[in-house]
């Protein structure tokens, strides 16, 4: 039983984002990327995926001060990080397994279609790890980081407070510095993901605070590692204040922390003072990736229990078919039953695709190469909010498929859809990641990442040749780069009036880079079918593209014009109006 | 303490829907229905809000063979059938009150903002209890329909069993004459609202079934009224199997109910043999506008919660704005924000226009101005499917106003989006609406529904002037007249290839209604502020009609494209491929 589609997954990664090529120079071959991958299949089948409904409905209890989970949790937890999924995200200088990213991210897909909830300890410790990894001293990365690739401990970011959600500038956390070099934590800490559990032996919080005397708003920040238990095992004045109570995603305990309430909670610096921000951006651009990958994966897991239920379920007859004794059809011989799943596959499908190509980039980036960095950046907010919000609409969609049985808690499709509500809203919302790829990624450098963007787009639009993609989505790129001149030069004059439209920005880029994923995958799809034959699978893709083609991609024509006009209704709109 | 905006309410009952010129020759003038409306604004203070989150979180259990609700429910029913809010449906001949059906509307539009699954029990008894003053015997009304309107009985309508959700051709219940003209009910029904509670003295199902040895298909069904509980109060073998265990709508129970397991479900014929489908849709017409009003209602109960929200939740300052130490700004501040408040006052306010406007049809209807009938037919697919699709979409703004808060169960509006989602699904899905718009409704009379719709929203445009939405509104209505006569063509010509894009059809016929109903607010509000002096209430309309105009209307460019090439991409996909 799987939640993801495999084939496609594999197809992707050959494919698509070329992995082979990426292999040379490590000790894997196609052979053992793919055992790796059966391995998360078959864990994901036993531990993640039976669990969905249970974790679901025994949502964390806050008892004594505790975060109670059900003990499947746990065992699949252990079972994660105990076939070395953990250990896959990091260096092998401490304790990691050196593993592509690229490869990393597909089992973390697997999982995520599987879980989504109980897939979110991994992807917290990994991100946790890699900071001190980056950023911390040998002793740091001997005490914490080496238990956390071990998946003995798990790791936390702790930015928000209840004052300050997505205004970082604005958070009081304090960090006195002690005698002894070390810092005493005191403040209170909301929306913690995986805050407080006894999933691992220790936790290690990841806690963005002010060093009194530091300069103010965000450049007074500083980072600190903050574990739950000291050294010695006793506890560190972290105590749990409450669990949050939210609409889905409950295997992921959501917290609320307060730090040194007795005055007893002992921090380390990580890196230099006043420097915590800029360190953060590297986990809560992992993590933005993390949720657009968790989100597509919630789509892809919809889509798959849509397209199963609709193979099956009999109902009805073809619009003009008089004869009431004839048996009912599949009601995937519906032709707007087609439309809801082929919305889906035309969603899903692409979103992984460029999940996979942030992943090489990454990949790309270890191994030294600057541009591939520029593109990352720049791809970051897409890669986070383009599957947070169609992914989610993809999931209504196979809601609807089902009908009222959809509705019912009998099936997963309305816990996806209520899981993937969350991906529009953490890790920077929706309008953050508009403001981020508009008031910031694309002006960096005098525009330089969006124009190597656009080359690369460029470049395979070329090399597709006349396809029926090929035309539509260059048209698409022209419209984005007016549009892009055009508002920059706002964003200078008047920052406010120039980002006012920025999350429609964010939706018109997001459409031209899946665009672009479905050339790329049109192509892949015509090379095979040139090198095995044709298939089924082949064909589909090259349907779906169609399909994005036309009831998508030719949104971004009306787009264009809202914001060649930076269309004003909302701006000024004066608050009394409401 | 309101869930819905009672000064807008106000103003399109009297400014938009000018009722006051139809309640010449009732007994009401415009204090007395304000007072009715304060009565079910008070009752709904008091009984409907309050229970929200509880309706939600105890959701109806089944212990021995009973549908159980907290008692807050029964408390909640009793007093708004105790105010006469369920006579409000009725006719005065049968113990209604004779309300106008426009002010019935809209005291239950209060309602079901406060709390929609409390107001399912109303809906379904006024739909079941006319159906009976429509076709039922003299004697039937006076055992059934008396205690109805007087609120002692509840309705249901059972419709669907389990290998037919939405194909009623296929339904096996049968019913057998029985020696003195009753019928023996046999068979099994499917998610069937308020099927079992203890909330009223009895239930009174009204059952489709067919009689053995009539036509196939839906020519053969036939209409019951089937009792819960027979005259001496004896049980009368409907038998309660299972109650559905919904996303949200928690406080209406769903139910599986077995007719006649033990060979003694008994029920009475309504009207005349073989006639029940075309009987039960005048109810099902009914609860197709109800539904929709359900979703507006929805989506303005998140609104005004998101808008409060927003008002008052301090969190970052302006972009530009450089000193961190300026203090923080509410977020109705930020640009995005009032998009997002913006995007759902532009969908709820003209979506209540259109409920109100259907409901002052009916009254028209009533008083025999039998076009006004037509134009209720064609408008019922829309009243329905385009709240249940917008004001969803709504909801999902609320939720995202509100960042994580919104995420949580402490906040009304993640489960206003859960109740919600079930809208495009019962009473004929999203799907089934677009069939019975461009398969049916437009197609009857050659045509006139629609030739007469567009004469009165031409007629409107003429009378409204030179104002912003009248050129684009114009632009779309020209366009849907184009796509129509092009798709209806097709129909006439190859159904099922001609009806492939009709749920596209329907949402583009839909944003051309709430155009017309922008179009007719803002001349409403002019009309105002010529009279009264402007005001911020009146500014906001036109400023939200300009955002529909130019966020909204114009998608019906892109879908008019998809739509006269009848994008055959979904038609054309090979169910293999997928």
């Amino acid at each position: 039983m799987r939640a993801h589609d495999h084939r496609d997954l594999l197809f992707q990664l050959w494919e698509v984002a070329g992995l082979e090529s990426r292999l040379a120079g490590t000790d894997l071959d196609r052979a053992a990327v793919e055992g790796i991958l059966d391995t998360a299949d078959r864990i994901a089948a036993e531990h993640f995926l039976p669990h969905g409904r249970l974790v679901d409905e025994a949502e964390p209890r806050f008892e004594g001060g505790r975060a109670v989970l059900p003990d499947v949790v746990k065992a699949a937890v252990d079972a994660h990080a105990g076939a070395g999924f953990i250990a896959a995200g990091f260096d092998p200088a401490h304790g990691g397994m050196g593993l592509p990213e690229t490869v990393h991210m597909a089992a973390s897909f697997i999982f995520a279609a599987a879980n989504v909830s109980l897939s979110g300890y991994a992807m917290l410790t990994v991100g946790a790890g890699r900071l001190i990894q980056s950023f911390g001293s040998a002793e740091q990365k001997r005490r914490y980081l080496e238990p956390m690739a071990a998946g003995r401990v798990f790791g936390t970011m702790c930015l928000s407070e209840p004052q300050a959600g997505s205004s970082l500038s604005d958070i009081t956390t304090r960090a006195e510095p002690m005698a002894d070099g070390r810092y005493a934590i005191r403040g209170r800490k909301m929306w913690i993901s995986g805050g407080d559990h006894e999933l691992s032996e220790n936790i290690v919080h990841m806690v963005l605070a002010k060093i009194p005397g530091g300069p103010p708003g965000v450049k007074g920040i500083s980072l600190f590692i903050v574990p739950k238990l000291r050294e010695d095992g006793a506890r560190n004045d972290v105590t749990l204040a409450g669990l949050n109570h939210k609409m889905g995603y409950r295997g992921t305990t959501n917290c609320a922390l307060n730090f040194g309430e007795a005055g007893g909670s002992i921090g380390e610096l990580l890196g230099e003072a006043h420097k915590g921000l800029s360190y953060m951006f590297q986990m809560m651009n992992e993590a933005r990736i993390g949720v657009g990958t968790g989100a597509t994966a919630l789509g892809q897991a919809g889509y798959q229990a849509s397209l199963a239920y609709a193979r099956e379920r009999p109902q009805g007859r073809a619009p003009g078919a008089k004869d009431p004794a004839a048996p009912q059809v599949p009601i995937i011989d519906h032709a707007d039953v087609r439309r809801l799943l082929l919305a889906q596959k035309a969603a899903v499908e692409p979103a992984l695709a460029l999940a996979l190509h942030c992943a090489s980039l990454v990949d790309r980036q270890r191994q030294g190469d600057a541009p591939a960095g520029v593109l990352l950046d720049l791809l970051t907010p897409i890669a986070k909010s383009w599957p947070s919000e169609f992914c989610l609409e993809a999931n209504k969609h196979a809601i609807q498929v089902l009908g009222g049985a959809g509705y019912t808690r009998d099936y997963p499709v309305e816990r996806y859809y209520r899981d993937n509500r969350l991906n529009p809203i953490h890790e920077g919302t929706h309008g953050i990641q508009g403001l981020d790829l508009l008031g910031r990624k694309v002006l960096i450098d005098g525009g330089a990442g969006v124009r190597a963007l656009m080359a690369a787009i460029r470049a395979d639009i070329d090399a597709a040749g006349v396809t029926p993609l090929a035309a539509p989505l260059e048209a698409t790129l022209v419209r984005l780069e007016r549009v892009t001149a055009h508002l920059a030069a706002q964003v200078a004059k008047d920052p406010e009036r120039g980002l006012a439209n920025a999350t429609l920005y964010l939706d018109f880029f997001g459409h031209l880079v899946m665009g672009w994923m479905w050339l790329r995958s049109c192509a892949a799809a015509t090379r095979v079918a040139a090198r095995d034959g044709d298939s089924d699978f082949l064909r589909g893709k090259h349907q779906a593209a169609r399909y994005f083609m036309t009831r998508e991609l030719s949104r971004t024509e009306g787009w264009a014009e809202i914001l060649m006009q930076n269309d004003p209704s909302a701006f000024e709109m004066d608050t009394r109006w409401f």
